[in-house]
């Protein structure tokens, strides 16, 4: 950050900090991981807000005195999977903060968890900070770019409340994990694992938006189970934690300033 | 694509297939690569298309009957290197088709290649094909997303005229190659490696906008330099071979339309 965005970043803060947050943007992965958020909340989807063509999903709607605006990148066109990974993620994050200029985003989502830095499956994370571990570029200062490491939005009042676990999250286009990823990992210090959560830190950074990282942990990366099998079969279960989190999440930040976060 | 996608598209290119081509986006991931284009189009720079806050870069010119927009990624906010990679990439492309409405894009840039498949420093390849090679995600029909193989608008006419070499192109966010990348682009009977073709080439079919991939080899990936000491000695030498091809495909698909390439 150069000095002068670094008083950009103060003023937009200080200008959104002494007022209740308002609107909330939630950027999810994965359809089943948004669905029971839609059906929570009694959202509707919205159509207008988004390019024609694209296969990202809007819904929209009011909980208590919050705007929810809840989007995801949807079914691939050709191959009907979810579009996961931090392209599609950056690309929602980025059309979706043009088009509805939120207070604050919350990535939610699940991760894989190292059980040697204290993850089981089911534990909810706020992340502490975001950083890309498959971006390995060795010339000097290209290297920290591709890392990208980058401070979640600062909530130690929310932290408090919640009992959540708190840890850094390392973010990868793979979801399997090879020795350099694991590598990167270690050197990030990462306690859990995902596809999108750098990358939505680098698009809100990027324009300036504030951003929350809630992730339910499916799958123990250091463990013995295969990591695919493991995340199909707990995503359901783990799901409904993750949205009883995002949930508790809401009601706390309801009638708060980001300052009290 | 599903039946409806492969229709909408056919109707947009025949709409544009039979007049010529006037608009076109050139993007471009380092600003040592973008600036001797800027210099040789005489182009202007272009302040009002892009979001406040964003590094990214837009130059704009007319050359013989076509109006040029090159688009980089600029220099980092807080480190001041080039914004290489996936995710800014897509971010241009993205924010740029929505700006300009291209009927064409070329993404130009420097590759690594393999000799093995007959590629040597100063080449220019005339991609026929786009893959990622670091999103592992070992899902049925998830591996396949992860893959994300594209077809690169088709341009015998191109091909035959300028006598550029023709191979596949596999991205990733490294500079580097581990062996599971290696593994990756063999699977994709890759020639030139590079850090953004892919996730252009993604974006283009999203938003329904033909392109050409145009990339300069500045280092044998199965060579015995190492990768970021070739790549750095070669980048001017090769960027003059670079900008020298695309002005030749410029001058090539002046007045020409999308049928004729």
């Amino acid at each position: 950050m150069t000095p002068s965005g670094d008083q950009l970043e103060d003023a937009v803060v200080s200008h959104i900090e002494d007022r209740p947050i308002s609107s909330i943007l939630i950027i999810i992965a994965m359809q089943a991981e948004a669905l029971p958020l839609v059906n929570k909340f009694q959202l509707t989807e919205e159509l207008s807000m988004l390019p024609k063509g694209v296969p990202w999903v809007c819904y929209r709607g009011i909980y208590k005195n919050l705007n929810i605006n809840l989007i995801w990148p949807g079914k691939d066109l050709s191959l009907g999977v979810d579009s996961v990974g931090t392209v599609s993620a950056s690309l929602v994050t980025y059309a979706s903060i043009q088009a509805l200029k939120p207070d604050l985003i919350i990535n939610a989502g699940t991760a894989g968890g190292f059980k040697a830095k204290g993850a089981s499956v089911g534990d909810v994370f706020l992340a502490s900070a975001c950083a890309f571990h498959d971006r390995r570029i060795p010339i000097p200062v290209f290297d920290m770019y591709g890392i990208g490491l980058r401070q979640a939005f600062s909530s130690p009042n929310l932290l408090k409340e919640l009992n959540l676990k708190v840890g850094k999250l390392s973010t990868g286009d793979s979801l399997d994990m090879s020795p350099q990823d694991e590598a990167s990992i270690v050197a990030n210090d990462a306690t859990i694992k995902d596809m999108e959560g750098a990358a939505v830190a680098y698009v809100a950074d990027l324009l300036k938006v504030p951003a929350i990282f809630v992730k339910a942990v499916t799958d123990i990366v250091d463990g013995e189970k295969p990591t695919a099998e493991e995340f199909l079969q707990n995503l359901v279960a783990v799901t409904a934690a993750l949205d009883q989190a995002v949930t508790q999440v809401l009601d706390f930040i309801n009638g708060k300033c980001l300052s009290q976060l």
